[in-house]
């Protein structure tokens, strides 16, 4: 139900790098919003920052506002892991709420855009719900998104699973603590440590992507046994070179 | 390595089902397309086939070809599930390798059109690679699309997954043998039977949407123990009503 004086707050998944990797309904919804949200994260994500930057230039509309939104600081390295996460999110909600406040008009709409799709290891959702808690003026609308995994399996051409099995998504962190037998197809994001080398037997297969869908794209794939070491140095070197690095990878088990 | 006299297939995922979850990419590779293959599974998925010619008619160009090629006939209950699936596709890939020495030129293009992402539960990119073991003349690209897990998690407005947890996505007919500790947060798929009526508890929470992303989209979320009647009443309705249906769910393990 749309109320007077109604917010709308969008939250548009981008898809996963590639700048036509991007859905019509997203450009549809760039075109049309005012106010659109930066969480600028410093440094390390300068790069995604600047890409979401060209989406804007190519997709919104000529009297788009801008408006960066400095993340909280974070802990990285936390004795209480989620702890420090909920005290981060709070932190984040009220710096996002007081920007809509200072920029935007009644019935005047908002954006943030969201790597990939907003649905997986993305945290613009939690904190939307938080804001529609805390305040009734604002409508959230999500865009569904290409995801990194999506466009790591087209990228190596591949079905991400044998044919009917389940796939497990999950992150580095947790990959050791992946069940047996939910280890088939593992998709694995979020993982500077290539945790797969920890978990992994020599004969699984492992399809590797840095940067897919950029120019930078990087693919490996093959049996871990034997692609491991190559992988190691790809990820090194790309990251030395370029200053940042984003890949996730596909874990087939053997047999 | 591009060859000469070299033939390019395209599998091309088209998103969800909402005419504007395509991709700008896609709709590239569906301009620069000469022939599309239409794998034509019968009365069932007439509203699928629309779907795409509806696509084709927006985003390709004025000289496009259409070819449809008929499905094999197929078993849909037998006894040894596999081989019946594995003879199936054996079928299909004559079928398609067939229709592409009569239509193609050399040089020339064609593409198949995927709902979702062509990565998940669907077998074209399986057929393409059998096609591309038997003969050299083919290069296969793939374009990856929005899934209809990622447009089930964005209509309900929801992450997927609780803080840093995996995901299982899965199938009906595999939803029983999730293994304990893969079952926090389950997408389920191709799911006829909704078989989380025998695996959830009542205190578990399910989203489920019917086809989502089109103008039919139907929205029902809770406690299973709250809402399976709904959602079984909505689904034999609409089924009933429309003629067809296409569903999916997030089952989120309580506690
Ligand atoms: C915070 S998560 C966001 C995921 C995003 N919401 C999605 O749908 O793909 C970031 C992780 O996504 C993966 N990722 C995202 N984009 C990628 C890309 N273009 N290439 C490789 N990995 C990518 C990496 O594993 C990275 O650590
Ligand atoms: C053969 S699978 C293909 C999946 C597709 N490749 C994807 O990426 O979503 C078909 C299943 O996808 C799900 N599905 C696809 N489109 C859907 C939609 N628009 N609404 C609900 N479920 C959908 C249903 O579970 C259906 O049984």
């Amino acid at each position: 139900m749309s109320r007077i004086n109604e917010k709308t707050l969008r939250v548009i998944g981008i898809g996963p790098g590639g700048p036509r990797q991007i859905t019509l309904e997203a450009v549809d919804a760039i075109a049309a919003t005012d106010v659109f949200l930066i969480l600028d994260k410093g440094d390390r994500t300068a790069e995604l920052t600047a890409a979401r930057t060209r989406m804007l230039d190519e997709h919104a509309r000529a009297d788009h506002r801008v408006v960066v939104v400095p993340d909280p600081p974070r802990d990285r390295d936390p004795v209480d892991y989620e702890a420090e996460v909920r005290r981060w999110h709070s932190a984040r909600v009220d710096a996002i709420g007081a920007a809509l406040d200072e920029n935007l008009a009644e019935g005047g709409s908002a954006a943030i855009l969201v790597w990939g799709d907003p649905a997986l290891y993305d945290s613009t959702l939690r904190i939307t719900d938080r804001l529609v808690e805390q305040r009734d003026d604002l409508t959230v609308e999500v865009i569904p998104g290409v995801t990194s995994a999506s466009a790591l399996t087209a990228a190596h051409g591949i079905v991400a699973h044998g044919v009917g099995e389940p796939i497990t998504t999950t992150t580095g962190r947790r990959l050791a603590t992946t069940p047996d037998g939910a280890d088939l197809n593992q998709i694995v994001m979020l993982d500077s440590a290539l945790a797969f080398r920890e978990t992994a037997s020599p004969d699984d297969v492992v399809y590797w992507a840095a940067y897919v869908g950029t120019d930078d794209q990087i693919l490996v794939s093959g049996r871990v046994g034997d692609v491991t070491d190559e992988i190691v140095a790809k990820r090194a070197e790309a990251r030395e070179r370029l200053g940042w690095i984003m890949d996730i990878y596909l874990l087939r088990k053997h047999g």
